[in-house]
């Protein structure tokens, strides 16, 4: 085992990176954790000296050419994606990016291109929803044909609420509803055609001018319809379900029923239930492990599992049409370059 | 319709008797609310005086005998009952008696030879459970034998808290665990042939010196075993459930999941549920009326439903035991007349 | 009691009527019925014959115009509802009129305008939703204002299937949507603004042409947005939901759970669960019982309780916004008179 | 890392040991696979040249004494845990051992006195639903106080069905019910005093003469009451639940609502819910893969945590006296030793 474990390399040592370290240290099999780089240098050193045999690195591209550092987890801020997982491409080695794969449809272009002519695929991109049981779990039987062809997805998105007022209408499209539209992708199995946002009057706990909830319509290649809520203050805490309506019968995935189930006393009489998870952490964080697990062996065989680079560019495309009908109101048709010839 | 509207007359108008006689002026078809009587004359008038039509009677022998009264509804305390159904028995008049039947076994007999010798079932005992809709159901699908034989029941019986210091230990036995006698009994179709009645540490909640909650077994004449939960002073809610093992599955009555589902705010996240009824009234409530309409329909018809007067005799003979075993711990056999003779 | 037992006359004795019919005699207190009608003398008549008392009238408005009916119940198809409204304002008798109130918006206009030159309101339109006790309990849970301002709600009605080859697209809206056009006005208490229809691929299950589900979106006037699922072809059963998302929490009726909990042998290991209802007199009949019970006793007491004639009108009003978007896909503004002027 | 990573040895890789071997290898983070011994050596040469570095050794008490094993997972059959336990401790080396800790409570009682004689705690007995995420939470919770004292647990375990006819009576107490005797002393915190097993009508799966499903009672030290039922033929899957009751509150972990809610098409209507889970290794495999990154965790800190010697002993002790009772049908008082001095 030990002679072949995966030295990996991590990019980013913030709140996500830093839960990507630890992962990799207690949680994962067959790899081991060798290297650490951010641009808070102290950070990065810190989290080093937590772990026997882990190195700081400041220069994150340093840090991908290491001959010690077999494969690279990115989980730094997107606006340097481009740069480092096109390195991670130039160096031959696999690589864990975080979502999204970069700022934009051009630029994830890029990366899809140099993959490409590298002549070997090496990205995952990191939509950890595809590794919950219950997601996959729902994706298989979608693919088996039990319920016959799927028809409808209504997808709910809910964080208790979000981190800073800089979470604008224009970011619960790119960072939040992006993740339903690679489950829409995923579950279909097709490309989305159009996307159209809707803005209700928004609840008194977003920030001033900030569109929460939204309301987003997606086409499919196929003609199915999706109907996602994205709700991120909504206060009660943070529940993401998909709800598929096929030719004959339906299947939930995320009801919120994970946990004890109790009854407790009230006025006048008591409660029945349970809780819904805090944050993405608690509810996803099985999915985050048994995705890094699905990484590390996948790269110990030599092959890329999970969402890859071209899931990237789509889902990146798709989220900047809904940023124009988050504007307009209206329905604006999604344009994605030739998935054979890039162009 | 109106010239054979079922003239009904109500013994005892406390919060039963009051809510009965409601219940049979606003939410029954075909009867008529004609008299009630109650020791407490001051309060049968004022009832009376509340709906159009309908008198009160001081003495509720001569409510049974009264010409205009074609039937009787008895929801006075069960040490009168016995008088009472006897007179009904001897007016040849059909009469719904609350249970207990009588207060104890050898009056039920009694009541029971008196029925037999008048040549007619007359009598109804109120055990409204089996007029639930989900117990009802049960009942069908345990008799269809679709789930195969049935091995097991599990029955649970939950009060918020009980009204008044009076309730003793051994009334839990004959006011509470007499309805787990009477479902074990109505399920499996059975008689049962032990009782046992453990008496665990009780809840700091409970009066000093009263076994609260208690747990108690019944081994059916078919070799089928019961536990029972009755917990009276459980600060939650009323919640009653009876869950059965059989030989291809197990089926549920009565979780609590009625109402609306919701997720409310709380700390650290929210949570997710539904409440808990606060009482029997808000649970059988559907059943009483379900229970009342079809009484007065089957009295119309001049047929009797539901448990009868054997039913009440069994539970009693049934209760009997388990206050003896109450006090030793130990199984406890039932011992019941012949059926058919009687001795 | 009996002296002013409400005397009800039934129009139109087809599935509805018969049903109505059966429920006033076996299931409502204080009510008589007296009367029915219909266009098929022979199915009226055999009704009639069924019940005491009760006699077939072959002219609809002669029943209307009956010194011994108090009443009137309209369960005829929508094209004839106005002449028969008309006839019950005109006799200033109580009318429950089951929805659509008439065809159009214009006709429902007369209809309104009428019993405002009448000078009292007689007219209640049949939307059993409000009655369910679940949906009734979401109206009051969202009114109290305990989990702040409404922001969204997510409907869901699905058929198992629909029962000919007529119902057609513009049907699954005026026929099925306009159940969540009431629902979304009595949730919201407020009125409809925009409505927009989706077509995704239809199921198989469809005939040919009709498109079944249906995606549609309708904006309140208050800014909240309402998404809705019409699926009347799904194959499993009858299940129809209302989620409400609001500024503290959520609430869900319609859950499919009422019924027993079963778990079930199975391969390669067995399920758990309940049944989805088959139809929806097995979902609303308790809704029904309710509601009749309700108006029997408003009428009574000389009130009208439920939707209104406005709200047969609103409805009715949507639906046509609605039918056009549904050729379009695009959003189609509604547009109503004032409510006060009726201009 | 991989400086001091934990080198384990297995013993023993039938079912259970080839999956715990597999875990090592695949699932935990932080150990090495080095070497394996069954007794069908075939079988373990074969295991071991399926992972790199993996050692065949012939004779367990070698694998024990081999310098380049830190530590030991006995998974061979009951009758040999004692011997190879007891070479663990003379070793001085940590053990993950099955349960049951040894076969009866003398033999108990020897490993005991070893450990102490030793002077370091080694010994982790496999109880593995004290690390499932709900069982957890539920000691947790009981413990925290916030439901206020525990008063009841009502235990279920289901099994789909047995493997073989030797699974008798007995075994279904030593091997199933011992699960139930170690989660009433682990969420009790308490020992059990006494103990009594019921013996209702068999179900028609089970083998000529063996009792299945059982009935069993447990008392608490404290006085607290716990009801069992185990049903090892139960046809529909595995299920394992645990309903506490306590003075302000009920929390049940291990209802089976794990993975997709779906609907389905049936007659007359189709059916909501979910999947019960096949077997143990679906229910607790989550279970298995915590509890050994927790010994793999404890052990690599020179700690131990789960169930412990002495909790292998007690939980003996009470299967031999609920032999005893399945035999008689009374209540049997269980005799421990004195926790001190062992004496
Ligand atoms: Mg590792
Ligand atoms: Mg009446
Ligand atoms: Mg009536
Ligand atoms: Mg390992």
């Amino acid at each position: 085992m030990a002679e072949n474990e995966l030295r990996v390399g991590v990019i980013g040592v913030g709140m996500m990176g830093a839960d990507h370290a630890d992962r990799l240290v207690h949680r994962v099999a067959g790899a081991r954790l060798v290297a650490v780089s951010d641009p808070d240098t102290a950070r990065a050193a810190a989290l080093a000296g937590r772990y026997d045999g882990v190195r700081s690195v400041d220069d994150p591209l340093a840090l991908v050419a290491d001959d010690e550092v077999d494969a690279v987890v990115i989980a730094s801020p997107g606006f340097v994606h481009e740069e480092q997982v096109l390195a991670c491409i130039a160096a031959g080695k696999y690589v864990l990016c975080e979502k999204p794969l970069t700022m934009d449809s051009e630029s994830s272009l890029r990366v899809l291109r140099a993959e490409r002519e590298a002549g070997k695929e090496l990205i995952q991109v990191g939509f950890m929803r595809r590794f919950d049981p219950q997601y996959a779990q729902l994706q298989q039987l979608l693919a088996s044909g039990d319920l016959g062809r799927t028809l409808l997805l209504h997808n709910t998105h809910r964080n208790k609420s979000v981190p800073n007022p800089e979470f604008r209408s224009e970011m619960i499209v790119r960072d939040s509803l992006v993740h339903e539209v690679d489950v829409a992708r995923f579950m279909f199995g097709q490309e989305i055609t159009t996307i159209q946002v809707l803005s209700p009057a928004p609840t008194s706990h977003a920030c001033e001018g900030v569109v929460d909830p939204q309301v987003a319509l997606f086409t499919m290649a196929g003609g199915g319809v999706v109907s996602n809520e994205v709700f991120v203050n909504c206060q009660v805490g943070y529940e993401v379900r998909c709800e598929a309506v096929s030719e004959r019968g339906t299947a939930i995935a995320g009801r919120p029923q994970s946990g004890l189930y109790t009854t407790r006393v009230g006025e006048p009489a008591g409660s029945w239930g349970g809780t819904v998870d805090p944050d993405f952490i608690a509810r996803f964080g099985l999915a985050y492990d048994l995705e890094f697990q699905a990484w590390v062996d996948a790269t110990r065989r030599g092959e890329v599992v999970g969402a890859t680079s071209w899931d990237g560019y789509a889902s990146t495309a798709v989220c900047e049409a809904g940023m124009q009908s988050l504007a307009s109101g209206q329905p604006v048709a999604v344009t994605l370059v030739d998935k054979e010839t890039l162009t």
